[in-house]
């Protein structure tokens, strides 16, 4: 079975979360891409996007990567367990993550996600490693 | 100077956020708590109340503590990291966080967060811990 | 089948760690801690307990804790995920770990734990949480 | 200042630590590598390198990072967490550790680190993120 296309990916996610603004950007070998175009619901005190966004946006892109190492849409795939870290301010209109694939097992996916802004990926303003747990 | 109460947090964190469905339940000596009433935009499929809404209501959860264990409300003070584990699906009306001091030092903040449900406090979905920076 | 005791758990996994010295110190519903006295080869320059030394010890609090609540001293349990946070400099001849019990599950234990010196339990060193995987 | 060579800064940590099979095997351009010998004080039932032994080297790994990054020997750098996810059985007589550079800050450095053994870098057993705290 070939790797869902980014279109396969969104065209399966969206309806179970008509609110989301996550959606999938890219998929490749060992890496997935998540993209938010910001609102102003995300934003704290002086126009930063906040860190729960952030967070989100990263679990996202790790759900994709499942997907993609995988080579199915899982909806049920969950996140068991994840942690972030807050680089600098997040400022901009878009917001992306990229997960790298770490270990894809029978049981689960580790990925390690960049997330970065306008500002472009060399001035990521959050990195974040975690777990997805694969159902039985 | 005293703890701020539950409704000066509030008063001063809503118009910040004037869209967030979290706010300051109860704040104590070395403990705070979040309660988030659940909309129906956090639902993943299956009913289930998504891992980033529980992170987001973990993260206000060590934002008040914060506030609680520094005696003011300081809007600025920001997540420097956090991670949290998933531990059951949380369903129901209300999700809520108790954060727990670990550590109060000049330049951060450091605590345990249980989220949980309508299920009761013995049933956690989550369990987190982090750290807040203060400015400087 | 009833909890193991300290000395049935330090029976049994001291022949498995010849040169380990960690050890069971208490366990009971829901908790365990684990202790270290201080050789001089965990110091760091200043006479400061290693960082990785007050992880070793936090790992071997969870896993007496794993044996405590599945109530078998289960050696192939193993560490998945673990995460710790410093909180001050570690001084002292003994190092204690004490993990509490966040979630058993048919396939894994999540516990919270805290990690002090001689200098007391409300003066942690550090604090951490993690996840034990148990065999299928 | 440049960048300190392998060579100066095991000379500098040696001393500190001089029980210690950590040693830095290469530093570059936002990267250090750390490897360790194993002794077989490390070993597990099974004879699995522990998680606290990888977790150690992943640890070093990012110390000599910062060293890299910040272009001096800093020993008094220090963790202020870490978190790691264990991906496979680690087995072995060398163990390495990789340290990539996420952000260098005025009061700290956070990076990303895989571990490996003999079997390869393309076959990680840990994967750790984390953040080392700068001295004022």
């Amino acid at each position: 079975m070939p790797r869902p296309s980014v279109e396969e990916i969104n065209a399966l996610v969206r309806p179970q979360f008509p609110g989301s603004p996550n959606e999938c950007a890219e998929v490749g070998e060992g890496y997935a891409v998540a993209r938010r175009v910001i609102t102003g619901e995300e934003l704290r005190p002086g126009g930063y996007i906040s860190g729960p966004t952030q967070f989100a946006v990263a679990d996202a892109a790790l759900w994709y990567l499942v997907f993609a190492v995988i080579e199915r849409v899982e909806l049920m795939a969950l996140t068991s367990e994840l942690s972030i870290r807050y680089l600098r301010p997040a400022i901009g209109e878009t917001l992306w993550a990229r997960a790298t694939l770490d270990k894809v097992g029978r049981r689960n996916v580790v990925g390690t996600v960049r997330v970065w802004t306008d500002d472009g990926v060399d001035k990521p303003t959050a990195t974040a490693q975690g777990t997805y747990a694969l159902p039985a």
